[in-house]
């Protein structure tokens, strides 16, 4: 079973305008070749509303989406951008949203898939970073501050990295740049303890569902079908419970504390409302049925919180606005992080880590086979200490985020702090601030505001 | 006219067996792609001969040669290896000596020659180096230090700026990493400095020389073939002016206090060789024969100093172990460095850097185009504060070294430190120590040493 990276989704509460006006760029496809010389128009927003001659850049790494959405659900940029007078800049990622080296055949074969890679996106950026520099009187020697969550969270990271001499400084929000190298188990696990910490019994009926499924599966496939109102008839078990298994993870994922249209549209606390729903009436004793009946009240809650769903589609997560293609080619190639359960401290079946099998399905899809040792390799990650050379990063987590798992939970040195958001999930300090934030969070995105100031104030002196 | 980078040459004295004894290791040929996987044997040295278990590997960054050749000339690595107990590695570059991607083939198309990046070569080291630590018992945690010179010490540098989590420090030796935004009339100058150091009367002969050969062109390129001993007839006075312009640039590299046999076989002090020998006789007034004969006394001493030479071969500067073709493809893609004179401040003829004339000639000969600011965006080095987060990188240079025209000359940081060794010409200090040696390398190497020790010894604290 392949894991994807299954984050932000189309909200369809699309309320920030200043996140539907677009520019494009000439990129170079090949940024590590000669002998390739196709162009592409890279999509990105620029915004100088708050901005003011010589005031840094605030650009954020896009990743593997439209980039309207993460401008929509990274609030927190918009919010402190007055106050630094800062520019404000989403860049999308090649191969995603409209920025398409390829246009529609981007994906077609792999001669045109070969350049969607990290490291062509950070020289994409870097490139964008030097042409607004040109271009925006009063840019020349800004400086740039990356931020990104997820995946993006990674790329801002690696942006510091690799590119010390153009980002100033990165927020590196839910940036799981140690799963290469972690237990696999822990991504299980901390989605597991989201749901164990609404309800033992929510859990214990999550762990039995996986049993029933198996056991009504045998028999007919067509009853299968019926109780989860799915839209086509299913073919395969796995096709089903792999795609539960994502809801999970994604559930764990945005359990916000307020209402949020970013992977889904769900109400606050999401993870309490599957568990209220799925272990509301009283319990039959060994009735699959009666198991899978309240799985499917807990999944109506993350594919049908407005009421409109008429059935279930499980070839997808509901979230359009992914790159759901590039990601999996992602994953196949520098991205293969590797999960597994066991069944034990997980609500999960047990499913070790095959790297070799993940491999032969990479290679089924797309002709392609993942390097397990690429990224750490290229960007470091194999252990904490590794990192140790770097410095302005600052690592967010939630305690509630899966993502955590793989992500820089302690201070690496004084130059790459770490931040923990308890009670939060999948980079919440990136989010506009809400009446409902929890005062964790509060107290993050300022201890990031005074940082900010702080390799601002240094890179003043410096000069 | 473009100015390669014309470094080590086949030294005719080989005298170290250890520079002798090659290992291979299989590498990819795109680390930066998925879609290719065809592989490659890369060429290295690896020494044992003073290693412990735990202690250092020093690395050298192989450059545009053959790697025994480098081996053969850094003598300072093996001079110093005992008292660290040092695993002394020396990686080939791709592309270079026996390490073809696509053996005798890999310059025959785009397809095959467009893997020739020092991204891609960087790659290479780190996967040997993880190789070398997996197999090599006690070297699981040896810290590397990376060493180079003129390119290779370009490499060193890279190497640390990118891959900071696998190479401790570098020793980045005649390094011009900021030579592609440096005064293209620096290298001219520093070269005419050199022989002015000598005799302001050969630099005189020099630059007048220009004009004799221009007239003696005009009326008869046979008369020049004859005076200047070529060995084939001379079709174009700017392929000789251009071989003269080379040697000049070399003369003044090899500038060294001693015999040597690196890029070519030479006496001691050569520029005062060449001076010398090209001041001798008496003066006659507005003699074109009589200027060229002068210059050819001192082609003698470059290109004939063991009086073997039959003839003069234009077309190279007799240094078969450099890469010239390899070299050539990287000038025209990543290391495209602006090169020109003004025949005031030095004694060539005015030249100016005309990128888009560059640009056509190299598209001519590879259907290629190189990109003027590829190397400090992705490196650095567009200015010297773009190096200042990095760290543990030693800058040498020689202040009779044309290239320092784009090294790093003052320290940037405490932890950038810059030595100038005075009297030193190419990586001087990367060569044995010998009893002629200027007394600033002697002091430069010790100063080298003790930032080594304090670079290995932070690093166990930190651990």
């Amino acid at each position: 079973l392949r894991r994807t990276f299954p984050i932000p989704k189309r909200h369809s509460i699309r309320d920030d305008p200043r996140c539907t006006v677009f520019q494009t760029f000439t990129q170079n496809v090949d940024h590590f070749g000669f002998s390739n010389t196709d162009i592409f128009e890279q999509r990105y927003i620029l915004n100088k509303d708050f901005w003011t001659s010589g005031s840094p850049i605030f650009f954020y790494a896009g990743n593997e989406g439209d980039i309207d959405l993460f401008c929509q659900n990274t609030g927190f940029m918009w919010d402190i951008a007055p106050s630094f007078h800062a520019m404000v800049v989403f860049a999308e990622h090649r191969y995603y949203g409209k920025s398409l080296p390829y246009g529609n055949d981007s994906y077609s074969k792999p001669e045109y898939t070969r350049y969607l890679t990290s490291e062509q996106a950070l020289a994409d950026f870097v490139y964008l970073i030097e042409d607004i520099r040109r271009d925006v009187r009063g840019a020349e020697q800004s400086q740039v501050i990356v931020f990104g969550g997820s995946y993006g969270g990674m790329l801002a990271a690696y942006a510091r990295i690799k590119y010390p001499h153009i980002f100033l400084a990165a927020h590196a929000a839910s940036a799981p740049i140690l799963q290469f190298s972690t237990r696999c188990e822990a991504f299980s696990q901390i989605v597991t303890n989201d749901f164990l910490r609404e309800s033992t019994s929510c859990v214990e009926i999550v762990r039995q569902s996986w049993s029933s499924i198996n056991r009504l599966a045998q028999s007919s496939l067509q009853t299968l079908t019926d109780l989860f109102h799915l839209c086509d008839p299913l073919n395969n078990v796995d096709e089903l419970k792999n795609w539960l298994l994502d809801m999970y993870g994604n559930f764990a994922m945005v359990d916000y504390p307020y209402e949020t249209s970013f992977l889904s549209d769900l109400p606050a606390y999401p993870v309490r409302v599957f568990c209220a729903n799925v272990t509301q009436a009283s319990f039959k004793e060994n009735d699959d049925t009666d198991i899978v009946k309240r799985i499917v009240t807990g999944v109506n809650v993350y594919f049908n919180y407005t009421g409109t769903t008429k059935c279930f589609d499980i070839g997808s997560q509901g979230t359009p606005s992914l790159g759901d293609l590039g990601w999996g080619y992602q994953a196949c190639t520098e991205m293969a992080m590797p999960m597994c359960s066991d069944g034990q401290n997980d609500m999960f079946e047990p499913m070790a880590w095959n790297f070799q099998n993940y491999s032969d399905d990479c290679y089924k899809q797309w002709q392609i086979r993942p390097r397990a040792e690429w990224a750490y390799i290229e960007y470091g990650g194999k252990n904490v200490s590794s990192l140790k050379s770097h410095s302005n990063i600052i690592f967010t987590n939630g305690n509630l985020d899966p993502w955590s798992s793989g992500g820089v939970l302690t201070p690496i040195s004084d130059q790459l702090p770490s931040l923990i958001i308890d009670g939060g999930a999948h980079h919440l300090d990136l989010r506009s601030a809400n009446v409902n934030d929890p005062p964790s969070v509060v107290k993050t995105r300022q201890t990031i505001v005074a940082l900010i100031e702080k390799y601002l104030s240094e890179a003043v002196t410096e000069m």
